[in-house]
């Protein structure tokens, strides 16, 4: 009827933020995982997201959140704003602001078929 | 290599109407559940949809439900059309639609990390 | 507190390219399958993609597989193209593509709940 794969599946399901998912897709690629990519919004992050359905074999699913781990996680960026800052701050000083982070589920797979 | 948070998780997706979409959002944020909100098309409800990602620990389940049965649930609406009226319905008379409406999916999760 | 049905539900994630997903959700409605499209992009197909998320109950699994592949699996088609061709062929020689492929994985699904 289909084909069948023998290797055991997992899917990661990866919510990261937009600024993020460009350089996630090229990393996951480079190292052999094969990512979907789909617009999502709200939730987990505050700033835009994509959701990312990555099926991956089970004893390469920790080589995988570590890639989006590497690519997304979260950190603070120093960023020179004209605009909405807080009163205290010069127009020019440089604020911090916190960008990143990646939610993963990792989804159990019955059977993974390719046709 | 990356934190692993020991309660169990539950993933729900949930697929509503459009035109529930921005409430349950705020239902959801406001009962403290954190969800990812997809764009869809078709299937399971006849008008635009909405599907959302709602990571929920295994005991807090029914209450997420809760949030969604109580914002989206089928119900009819009276609208007053003054197109594609049946024949026999009066210009103005107000007529009955159904609207809202939620398909959940709890799916096990075999793990649950955040970067 | 909600509907809970009895049979064991099956989620199938689908992602299929651009010009099957139309038909796909044509035929997948004739066979009685609810399915919800979402849109994607990259990873497992070259070419613009969805994302099906199918609800269906376990003995179904093999038999909304069968459309799938039948709508969407990898085949060559010959296209005439006047531009982009390598060297050697004429201007009118039909050039032979790949077109088409489904990634299919199917999860376990705890519950299932309508409202
Ligand atoms: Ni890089
Ligand atoms: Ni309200
Ligand atoms: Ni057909």
């Amino acid at each position: 009827m289909y084909s069948m794969e023998e290797n055991k599946m997992k899917v990661i399901l990866a919510i990261v933020q937009d600024k993020d998912s460009q350089q996630l897709q090229t990393h996951l690629v480079k190292a052999d995982f094969r990512a979907t990519r789909l617009p999502s919004t709200g939730g987990f992050l505050k700033a835009g997201n994509s959701t990312f359905i990555i099926g991956v074999e089970d004893d390469k699913v920790d080589d995988a959140l570590e890639v989006i781990k590497k690519t997304c996680h979260t950190r603070t960026q120093f960023v020179t704003s004209t605009f909405a800052l807080p009163e205290a701050a010069g127009i020019n000083d440089p604020i911090e602001v916190q960008v990143g982070g990646a939610t993963c589920f990792i989804l159990p797979v019955d059977k993974f078929v390719r046709f």
